[in-house]
């Protein structure tokens, strides 16, 4: 009774919804059944992509604090959380494109020359604010991929990469970690030391074991020393620069100690929940990774080795582009600098105390 | 180049399409953040529900006619598995919707009121040219379902229901199938009889079962003899109309035996595809129902034991329609009488040579 | 090389794996194909069963604890989540049972007499944890439920229904809640004032509604009175008692307003991974409560009406037991009671300090 | 009462599937939570490689026949169709999988080298009776795949090896297709001059276009020359066999062209269940396929880019074989020579009464 009675049709505004599908061989009156299907697919999709960019907005303003408040910590993993969510549902109507069959879309495949996927505003939009730079980017028709836009679209496009994007906003967040140094404490030097500890112990019981010969034993412990070799990237910040300045990492330095702490500490109470934000992460990236790998599979059936309606070599381009276009990479591989938890160095109480509630 | 180029934002008429959001917790300037996902999440679902109709309308002219051409039985076939594998998609939405939670509804569920899904026209007609009933729905409010539509919805849903629905023009399909009765063939006695002679052959078995004392005997023979009377229903066309009158079964009792004769042949190439319609149907009511339920369930979560913004008893009402809106509830009953395919009687050489190709 | 060498094949017990599966048909000899789907998907639910219960069993360890530490909160939080997942997979497992139809089932359903999945030593057990007691079940062939286990399960279950279920467990930790009552703040009586505010302003935007006629005003202000009414089961513990003996709510006075903190606060730090193991527990109940829904209607897919293999009313009892088996009814209930989040009182800062970190 | 009474528990042997988990991590007293996870993830996925196995021999017992019985295709159909439902179940246990965090992988990861699902037998048992040949996978640590079996595995595999693959048994089925040449039809010369007619009709469309200058008439018409030059392929069956045996098709020279028939005229009664057929092998391949491509992406995820546990680059292989291990790859590239349906020729009416059903 507060508010005036509103009826489901117009505040969904069905009327304007359900007059937005314009099949062109309904136009061309050379009505192919499965057009509409074809529009309503890609219509869901951009719904659900002005979802994700609302989610995602939000997500960015909050890491775009000076300093973050942890009260808003839980709200951003859940909305991260709800995009992941938003991505799965989607890779799911993949399999409603395709039951229609590639002879099926040829009836009208002609009228739509050259729209395609690769002009959705909303999709590059995505892509951007998450992090993907121009550089990043697979290239394609030896043009910016922004070329495929609307103007006023490309304008605004412009723009947005020229903002800092969630990627930027996290490393920032990262690098203010409180806990990277204690008084009485440096995370990376005990973890330096602790990896040093077990690649030292794995050698020694290379060293001792009967089951080996000595050539066994050297081979063994030269793959060790090898693997041991493949940390300097982490301990040593020159190297790591250089890597970086080569494209192998994209973390700063700081950024990257930090998301390991996380990883290693994350039952910490105060590391919990960035622990499931940088988890959104990963699963935004595999998730997107998953679409677009489907997506390109269903280019190639729909299309086998034609050419894409945009003028790309269809599902060559998609499939290449499937992981290229990947974000958070440096998560990925943050992995490979884990050590077992066992071996993980057990914090100073002080620090451990500074990570919990004191009620 | 045979047409005009076409940019996908033009082609989808993004344009209107993300303007038809139109959060009233925005207009009434308290901006609730999940209003959106709930505006969105109801969109994709008439977008989802504008193709459902789409399919449906398409069959329903297929099986609309005197008769139906065996070539438009595959696509037919392929129509209605489309349709399936959409309601598989929505339900997925659910789980999407679901990360909004009760208390973040609460921030403009007053802003709503009354509207209601229950207020959905496409999902009505969804459900009616499917073939529901005014008098199989559960009753609501005291007033018939379509008055809750907007009042030239309520008249075009009034012309829909005069008209024949899918169940009715499946019926007529089935009783109109050239394989009940041949020159020296009439399936239903024979069905009979083998009915007959199973019910014998299991009262044989119990009487020299040594392992059965007397007493049990006789309690399972009186088990098996009420089992066979079960099957009066199918064998006794008076009792059948009887039960009908009560609405035990809705299928006449010609469509009832033609559906039974493909469930029981359905590997005879000419029953291979009308069985796939039947699975379809059933799919299709399966689907729906678990939509329901997952509905149903879900207003349970948000609301608790309030009432729905539609002024239902909400959850309640939910799952309570859930099953009672089935409505190929036949095809469901259906197998409480198959008999087990060693028993099923072979055809003779003469009607399955009319069910096979010559070419 | 710490380890001796590991073989896939002898890892994962192949052998003992793959000979697990006894098809009926094969050894009275009259083999039916699909009776290897059949054991199949029963086996796999079986294992994910049992991982399940695993993850049940170390969730309940932490819950049994007298205090529990932050730092296992996290990993109690995920590992309820993951039987979420696990859930969600297996409703999926539907889907590829029921690509067998009524008719294959019938060529194996009598040799199974009367085995059926009622006899779920493992699910049984996973309810019971959960917190089912025996009352709370369905009656099912007029005795109790363990009545259909083996003899020694049936000694285990009771066993295990004479400790603390997970039910119980999240109940006393609930109560355990230090934030009820602080210094100058009492959770309950700010609560029922806001509540009680919250009507009055709604009583009032009724009284001074030019909208309304007076017989309006006076129907919706006698709604609102009614709907206050219901919050009295909340704020007076004489009434709830009541009405919790007489079964409408299962969870003590003082853990129901935990549980209603932990939701209207869940932002603060210190509440962010309690609210997220309730939703956890929320989650867990309605998947159940999907799959049972699932179950039933394949059920009666399968059978039609007939008689269950286990002898129940077959598709009937399994629909019943449904929604009757939820367990955590009362977080569902909770939503009733549940302000919008602009009425909710502010925390004093001395309590949300003490709900926050200090680094 | 036919047969001795069986319980739920015999029947499925449960004590022997619950019985064969043995982590390594309680072995050596190290005990890790999330290695029972691992263990049943990967037993539940070989118990439904044991039933795609089973669905695949008798698929492909009913294709090894030299004629193949009508009524035996809709149940092919069926159980090919089984298959991809099961590929679609076990795509999403990645979901569950990914719940166990790299770290935790980390505990136990070391005690189970070198063993990997490259040494699952049943999946490589799929590919091989798919048609996945020897020269067809990706070397992998410069030994044939089978080498990383155990040893009675690799005899048995190389026996499979050397029988007819579904792959083989499908061409030579195609082959016998007997409606490409008939009395007065030939389906080849029919088809390839549609494909003239077509191309000679967009060159035309292309020259009296008056919004293209010469300039652009020539680049046009030049680009429409080569699209038909692809098609030379399909109608040279010289050129075809060179590149056949280049690699760029698998399919003989009439197979591909009955697949194209099946294509075509998938309304005609007789092609509808062998389309449906195609289909299936498709759905079949890109479901492994997008399986495969899930596990490479959970693998970089699990292990960065350290080595996997079977020794091999990780998810680069996993990667890498993705798509190189598909089997049907003609069925995707067959697309390619599609035409428009309207441009299809007619069958002559003696052809598509040899087609259809005449009772």
């Amino acid at each position: 009774m507060k508010y005036p009675p509103v009826h489901y049709h117009n505040y969904l505004d069905i009327e304007k919804l359900l007059n937005a599908q314009h099949p062109k061989s309904v136009e061309y009156q050379k009505p192919a059944h499965d057009e509409l299907l074809f529009i309503i697919v890609h219509q869901t999709y951009e719904l659900w992509f002005k979802q994700i960019l609302f989610e995602l907005d939000s997500v960015l303003k909050t890491f775009q604090q000076p300093q973050i408040e942890e009260e808003q910590m839980g709200r951003a993993s859940a909305r991260l959380e709800r995009i992941v969510s938003i991505l799965k549902l989607i890779i799911g109507q993949v399999d409603v494109l395709e039951t229609m069959t590639p002879l099926d879309f040829l009836d009208f495949r002609d009228m739509l020359y050259p729209a395609s996927g690769f002009q959705s505003f909303q999709w590059r939009l995505i892509e951007t604010k998450l992090g993907l730079r121009v550089e990043d980017r697979l290239a394609y028709n030896q043009s910016p991929f922004y070329k495929s836009l609307m103007e006023d679209q490309q304008k605004e496009m412009n723009e947005v990469l020229n903002q800092q994007s969630l990627f930027d906003a996290v490393e920032k967040w990262l690098e203010r970690t409180p806990f990277l140094q204690g008084e009485n404490f440096n995370f990376w030097d005990t973890y330096k030391q602790a990896v040093n500890q077990m690649f030292q112990d794995d050698i020694n019981t290379v060293n001792v074991n009967t089951r080996l010969n000595e050539e066994e034993k050297a081979k063994n412990v030269k793959g060790l020393q090898e693997s041991l070799k493949t940390f300097d990237a982490l301990f040593d910040e020159k190297a790591f620069n250089e890597l970086r300045a080569q494209g192998h990492f994209r973390l700063s330095y700081k950024g990257l100690h930090a998301a390991l702490l996380i990883q290693l500490y994350r039952d910490q109470p105060i590391l919990q929940t960035p622990f499931r934000i940088i988890r959104a992460l990963l699963d935004i990236d595999e998730t997107m990774t998953t679409w677009r790998y489907r997506h390109a599979l269903m280019a190639y059936r729909m299309l086998g080795q034609k050419i894409g309606t945009g003028g790309s070599s269809g599902h060559k381009y998609l499939a290449d582009a499937t992981s290229k276009h990947k974000i958070f990479t440096d998560f990925f591989n943050l992995t490979t600098f884990f050590i077992p938890r066992s071996k993980v160095p057990t914090l100073p109480k002080s620090i451990s105390d500074r990570m919990s509630f004191h009620y």
